[in-house]
């Protein structure tokens, strides 16, 4: 028995990024689902980072719906009927299916990609999104709402993994206890590798350590000469600030691999290159990651995500919630519509 | 029977690298090796980028003997008299053997290590050098002293194949056409890849191209437009120009990998991090390699050395053949004591 669609609005609310900067909007028309797409009622959506750089730099920057966290139901998918009524989450890049990159597989780096919220896509502080059926991922019933919305960004902590091979005797440092840190460091942990976790946060580097994982505070300023002295096999870089690559290669073996998960403005203008050269330093640059194991991990429980919320907030309340999540020390701040 | 070992004289003839520059000296003490080291007499040693490079920097620079491309007969080997007459090439780096990166298998790192030639240690451009036994090789009996010369920049070519996986399907560009790059192109080629030598030197890349590897010729200035609208899954960076790293970016896709082979003395400065982070792009430092595969290799005269010859000079003329080896275009000198 096919379930009977929910009546859908013809307008509905959503946090605008205008030149004026973000707008709570109420008379936005709700989007229509193209056939292959699912329309989805948003049930959660969870500020990131990349939320807050795209605010920062709204004036000549993007314009639409912020949001690209999000656990959700499908209300309408013409041509896939078997999604109707289904929770999901969604991954951000649609690809354009044609180019090189896109027969790849890589379609999240085609360079006429959307990215839900980011380029070229209405995102999901709204009450309504459309995504491609391809980039659904059904969530579990006993996985709940308020896990299941860190599914991207567990998924994007993950790719370190996809990207760097860690092994059980590896030496990994974690640099940086914010929101995607926190996350990092715990998908790096499961690999049973000499771990430490370091931040400047005690009240955020406890989330870690009650889980048993060995964690490093910093004063301010910081001194790296003791971890320095037992450089690591690999370094993640997610402080999101532009000193954080600097500390990264100072705790770095030679032949050892830096990650970088932080698109901060910085550039690499006092790195010199033969350094990189002579000590065969590998650089990896890691953005989104596979949602399947984060689903795992999340209904597994393997993954502490609900410590990390630190607000919630109603859609009408949108402005407020990025405000929120502006300030300094605060992790996740979630959305409800 | 034992071979009777030959006399060896108390001084030498060596190039020496001093803060007047290059001055060959007649008179040096003949280096003597300790417990575990061999004697070895030089019998043809080339002229590297690098030896190129410190003689560029000589004031306030390193003073020694210059050159680590060799190919010599150990004349003396306290505690290993097995040793004694055979013909041998060497790796350059010697380290500690007692720190943290030494015990992980990474001598060549040890931030304690020698370098024949480079740091530390007296080099090749001499009648006489010395080794640890544990960075000799034996020469094969078929292969000739002039091709045997190669093996030290063929094992730097193939560190490329050790560090980055390149498969029958992988496109890749080795951009420059120097006497690593020859090296290079020639080392990724066997792999079965999509492969194309790109350069500005049609003399030098018709080396290439003869034995069937497709190449590029670039004008000066350079339009690299047709190329990077097929960007390589890996690109080899070989130029030794600042410039290099910029256009190598152009012509790598998104999660690709960019390995860089040149210490020149360029920063990154102009590069933004969220490029490399957003298009997920790997960037590998590349140097030393693996001796046993490039042995192999020259043994089945799967690699085309000879052709990359130039000019064969004298020790006696040793200052002159640095100076031949900096004329532009010019690839492989040898200096035969």
């Amino acid at each position: 028995m096919t379930p009977t669609p929910p009546t859908i609005p013809e307008t509905m609310r959503a946090l605008l990024l205008t030149d004026q900067g973000p707008v709570l909007r109420r008379d936005l028309p709700t989007p229509r689902p193209r056939p292959g797409e699912a329309l989805i009622r948003v049930r959660l959506a969870g500020i990131c980072s990349t939320d807050l750089q795209l605010l920062a730099g709204y004036k000549g920057g993007r314009r639409g719906v912020l949001g690209h966290e999000f656990v959700g139901e499908v209300v309408a998918a013409p041509g896939g009927e078997e999604w109707l009524g289904r929770r999901v989450v969604g991954e951000l890049n649609v690809g354009c299916g044609q180019c090189d990159l896109c027969r790849q597989g890589l379609e999240k780096h085609c360079r006429q990609r959307q990215s839900l919220g980011i380029i070229g896509r209405d995102g999901a502080f709204a009450d309504y999104l459309t995504l491609p059926l391809a980039n659904l991922h059904p969530v579990p019933e006993a996985l709940p709402d308020e896990k299941a919305v860190f599914t991207e960004p567990l998924a994007a902590a993950l790719q370190v993994l996809e990207q760097v091979a860690i092994r059980p005797s590896s030496r990994v440092y974690v640099l940086g206890d914010g929101r995607l840190g926190l996350l990092v460091a715990q998908a790096i942990h499961r690999t049973g590798c000499d771990l430490t976790a370091i931040g400047r946060h005690p009240e955020k580097l406890v989330i870690l350590s009650r889980r048993g994982i060995p964690t490093a505070v910093v004063d301010n300023p910081p001194d790296f000469t003791r971890l320095a002295a037992h450089p690591a096999d690999v370094v993640v870089e997610v402080t999101g600030s532009p000193g954080g690559f600097a500390t990264a290669l100072e705790l770095l073996r030679p032949a050892g691999s830096l990650v970088l998960k932080s698109t901060f403005a910085a550039s690499l203008a006092d790195f010199p290159v033969s350094r990189l050269v002579v000590d065969e330093i590998q650089l990896v640059g890691s953005r989104c990651g596979p949602f399947p194991p984060a689903l795992r991990l999340l209904l597994a429980g393997a993954v502490e995500v609900t410590a990390l919320i630190h607000a919630r907030y109603s859609l009408d309340d949108a402005v407020a919630a990025l405000e929120h999540a502006r300030r300094p020390g605060v992790l996740k701040v979630l959305i409800q519509p």
